[in-house]
Parts: C-alpha cells; sequence; structure tokens
C-alpha cells in the first residue's frame, strides 16, 4: 500500500521535528523524509541518526513536489521560513507548523504567504522534553499527547484532514481550538508553569548565600523546576509572542498568591487547608483522566 | 558484632518512620524495631509489611529500655507526643524527630520535656514522596539524601553523633545546621514551591472552563505540580509552624514575579532572555554537583 505522504519535508530537524520524522517512518506513514535547516549541520546530523533519507534546501528541487511540509523552527522564525518557502512549494502542497503559540505564527503566515495561507493548516504538538537538538528526538514523543490543530476560515477540511492524520499516524490525539483559545489555554498550563519555575530557580539562587540554599533543596524542587532547565530563547520568544493572555495568567496567579499569603499571615489553617485539599484534589482527577 | 542499637522505638510508622526503619534492618544497625501509633492499624500493617519487628505502646514497657526513639509524626503533633513519652523512656534513650520545621518543635520539646529536652536531638530527613503511610515506606528513600540535624547547645556531642549515625546507616548525607537557619532555607527551597504548586493547581483547575484548560496540561505541568499531590494537612501545618520565614520568601518571590511581568508587558526579550538563561544555568549547575 502507498504511503498517506509520498515525501514529507521538515524545516528544523530538531527535537519536535526529528521526533515526527521518526514517528512517521515508524508509522510508515511517509515514503521519503527530506530535512532542510538553517544551517546545513542539523540535517546531516539528522540524516547520519536515520532520522530523515536526505537533506534538502529551500529551493523548488526540495519543495515543489512535497506532499507535506512541517515548519518546526522556534515561533519567531516561522514567519520568515514561511515567506522562503511559499514561491517553492507545490499546488498541492500542504504546509504545517509546530509553533507554541499561534496567534502570532497565523499573522506571519497570512502575512507571509499571502492568499496561499490557504494551505497553511497551524498546528501545536502539546509535547516537548527540556532537550533539545535532532539528538534529543525519538519517535514515541507524541504518543497519546494532545496536537491541537487551530484551522483557519481558508482551510479546505481535506487539507486539515490529512495534517491531522500525520499527527495521528504519529501516536497523538488530535484536538481542534480557536486561535485565540488555544493561545489562551496554553498561557495558563504551560507557559505560566514555565515563567513561575524560572522565577523560583532565580529567587533561590540568585540570593547571596544561594548555593548553601540549593544544596538542601530534593525532589520535589527537582521536578517543580524541571521547566527551568528548557530553552531560554524558545521561552523568550513565547513569553513575547502570547505576552496579553500571559499577562492575565500572570494577575490570576498572583491573586491567588496573594491570598495565600494573606492565609499565612494571620495563621488560618482552615483557609489553607482548603485550598490544598481543592488543589490536590483537582490534580489527581486531571491524572486519572489524563492517563498521565 | 552487635547492632548501634539494641532497640529502636518509631513512633507513626509511616512513610518517613517505616523507611527509616526498613533502611536500619537492611544496615543491620538495630538490634530490634518497636512500632507505636496513635491508632494501632498503622504499627499492624507495618508489621504485616515486616517493617517492625512489633507493636508497641505508650507505655514504660516499649519505651523505657529504648536506646533511640525517633517522632516521625506530622510536626504539629511532636509536642503532645514528645510530652507521652518523657516520663517513659530510660535515663539513656536518646529521642530525635523527622519534623519538616524545627523552631516550632524545638519550643514544643522544651515545654514538653522540660530539663529532659538535652537527650532530644531534633532532625529532618529531606526526603519524601507525595504518597504516605507505612505501604509508602521503602528503605531507599534516605539513600544520598538529605539529613539536617539542629542540635540543642544542651545536647551531648555523643547523642547528636549517634543519632547521625542511625541516618548514616540509611545511606543518608547528615549535616548540622542551626535551628532558624533551617527552616529558612527550607522555606526557601520546599516550603515555598509547594506553595506555588498547590496555587497554580487551583488557579488553573478553578476557573470556569478549568477541566478544559486541564485537559491541554503536559507533562511540564504534570512535573511542576507533582508536589500539589502531597498530604494537605501537613502542609497546612508548615505553613503555619513556619509562617515567618515563608512570608519573607512569598514576598521575595513576588518581587521577581512584579520584574518578569513588567519583562512581559513591555515585551522585553533581552531581559526575559537574561533572566531565563541565568535560571536555567543555576539548575543545571545544582543538577550536576548535587548529582540529582
Amino acid at each position: 500500500m502507498a504511503s498517506e505522504f509520498a515525501k514529507v519535508v521538515v524545516v528544523g530537524v530538531g527535537l519536535i521535528g526529528g521526533s515526527f520524522s521518526l514517528a512517521l517512518k515508524a508509522a510508515r506513514a511517509a515514503g521519503r523524509i527530506v530535512g532542510v535547516g538553517r544551517r546545513p549541520e542539523t540535517p546531516e546530523r539528522a540524516r547520519s541518526l536515520g532520522i530523515v533519507d536526505s537533506v534538502g534546501a529551500m529551493d523548488a528541487a526540495t519543495l515543489s513536489d512535497a506532499d507535506l511540509v512541517l515548519v518546526a523552527v522556534p515561533a519567531a522564525q516561522t514567519g520568515s521560513v514561511l515567506a522562503l518557502l511559499t514561491p517553492l512549494v507545490g499546488q498541492s502542497t500542504i504546509v504545517t507548523d509546530a509553533g507554541s503559540t499561534k496567534q502570532d505564527v497565523v499573522a506571519a503566515a497570512r502575512s507571509a504567504m499571502g492568499a496561499r495561507v490557504r494551505r497553511f493548516v497551524p498546528g501545536h504538538p502539546i509535547a516537548g522534553t527540556e532537550h533539545s537538538g535532532p539528538d534529543a528526538a525519538f519517535p514515541e514523543l507524541f504518543r497519546d499527547r494532545n496536537v491541537v490543530l487551530t484551522p483557519l476560515a481558508e482551510n479546505a477540511a481535506a487539507d486539515v484532514a490529512r495534517v491531522r492524520r500525520a499527527w495521528e499516524a504519529c501516536g497523538a490525539r488530535v484536538q481542534e481550538l480557536g486561535i485565540a483559545e488555544h493561545d489562551e489555554i496554553l498561557a495558563a498550563v504551560s507557559h505560566l508553569p514555565h515563567v513561575l519555575a524560572f522565577a523560583l530557580v532565580d529567587h533561590v539562587a540568585g540570593r547571596p548565600g544561594g548555593d548553601k540554599y540549593m544544596s538542601f533543596a530534593a525532589g520535589g524542587f527537582r521536578d517543580f523546576t524541571r521547566i527551568a532547565s528548557s530553552h531560554p530563547e524558545m521561552w523568550r520568544d513565547i513569553c513575547v509572542a502570547n505576552r496579553s493572555a500571559l499577562l492575565k495568567e500572570l494577575e490570576g496567579y498572583g491573586k491567588v498568591l496573594d491570598a495565600l499569603r494573606d492565609m499565612v499571615e494571620r495563621g488560618d489553617a482552615a483557609a489553607l487547608h482548603a485550598l490544598f485539599e481543592k488543589a490536590r484534589e483537582a490534580r489527581n482527577r486531571w491524572l486519572k483522566e489524563s492517563g498521565s
């Protein structure tokens, strides 16, 4: 049986793009996968690791006969990559991305692609590790994870369905959200926790004698701050791109902290217990429902 | 060779007390370990799991010939347990505890024990999981973890050394800190992160539509909030007991968040990047140095 996609091009063969390639290969969903990078070292490395079949370039030879192009570069660079590839892709090539924010990517795509934006299906695989680069890629990264598509009004339903099938072949659960809705939800469940974790490490380690403090940190601190080992550039870009939703979350969280601070100050054991119990129950319910 | 401790009594055979028993047994450091509980079910369960050798009571038969008594009950109950056991223990019995806060425990011990407080060596094993009870106990819990002793001026050096050897037999790294110093450091590296994690779950899950938000949470959220599945009673008590140090940390953390909020609001990519990079480096340095 022929693969769903005869030729797939992955621009940016890092953790996300590389894992997408490996997962499509494992599912035999792609006939051929070509890696493209800003610098040739990364796709070369990906080829030597068996992640992609060959290394291409931002040219018509690579792009004109592609069925699907995944742009898996930092979201801030998506616009310029789309501007480069728009005149080179074929009439039937579908383009998708993996950016963590969608309003800025969609605006950049509209500006870069004009009417061709109808072939661009915005996506966001909600998966990752604190590691990056092709060496961090593995085929199971998306297994049972959410991948969100935020289709444009201009998208053909058939194109959205093909992108969905690509991610489903990777083992992902594909969901659709509105573009602004995506950014609001991710601000709360992803961007805010990352910012809080970076802030905690800075707060504890940055003080005089911070090393002594850190030497008494244990497993709770390690897990809480794991995401503070994430890519600083990526998180800087996300904070800037999703500024307004993140500000709203920071303000809401600040209010919860203020309330908690008041409970601690007045030694209100009952209120503290009620808040902690409610939070624990909500988390345990979520763990159960999500199978996490 | 005789064991270091002929008879050890563990009051509160939960995760901490049970793991202490198992670790001493594994190291053959105790001749006999007796479990005591407020209700008989817990030490009975511990005995049936092979965690303790027998079940005792708060009486002279159990306590008068003990070499070492570990009080591993919630810190808020330590004072009343010490008041009960002080007239029952022998002249040479050393008493220690496992409370997460030390100023309140020491004050309670002084009040409960009077001059006998000289045989009380305050301790805090910095280890745990989000689970509790004897079924959660395992002998490796303290392996390579920090155990802090905060000796009293009245303690004999030989008694402090014996408590140290008990924890070292469990595989722990034993460190000494001042009593107030312990509470300040733990407020930063443990109590604050727990409060922040509970607050995040409450903030995200507690809103209208919170379930939908939670359904898009992923691995970062799961790890960040793992400690929000901890025991609400225990954390309520810690927040009340270590109120002043925790308030200082909440205020300091609030200032870091305010600064971050301003960076996000003005879209200051360079400042965000610098803070994230510094935090990531500090965390990675800590991971390396602590072997975590």
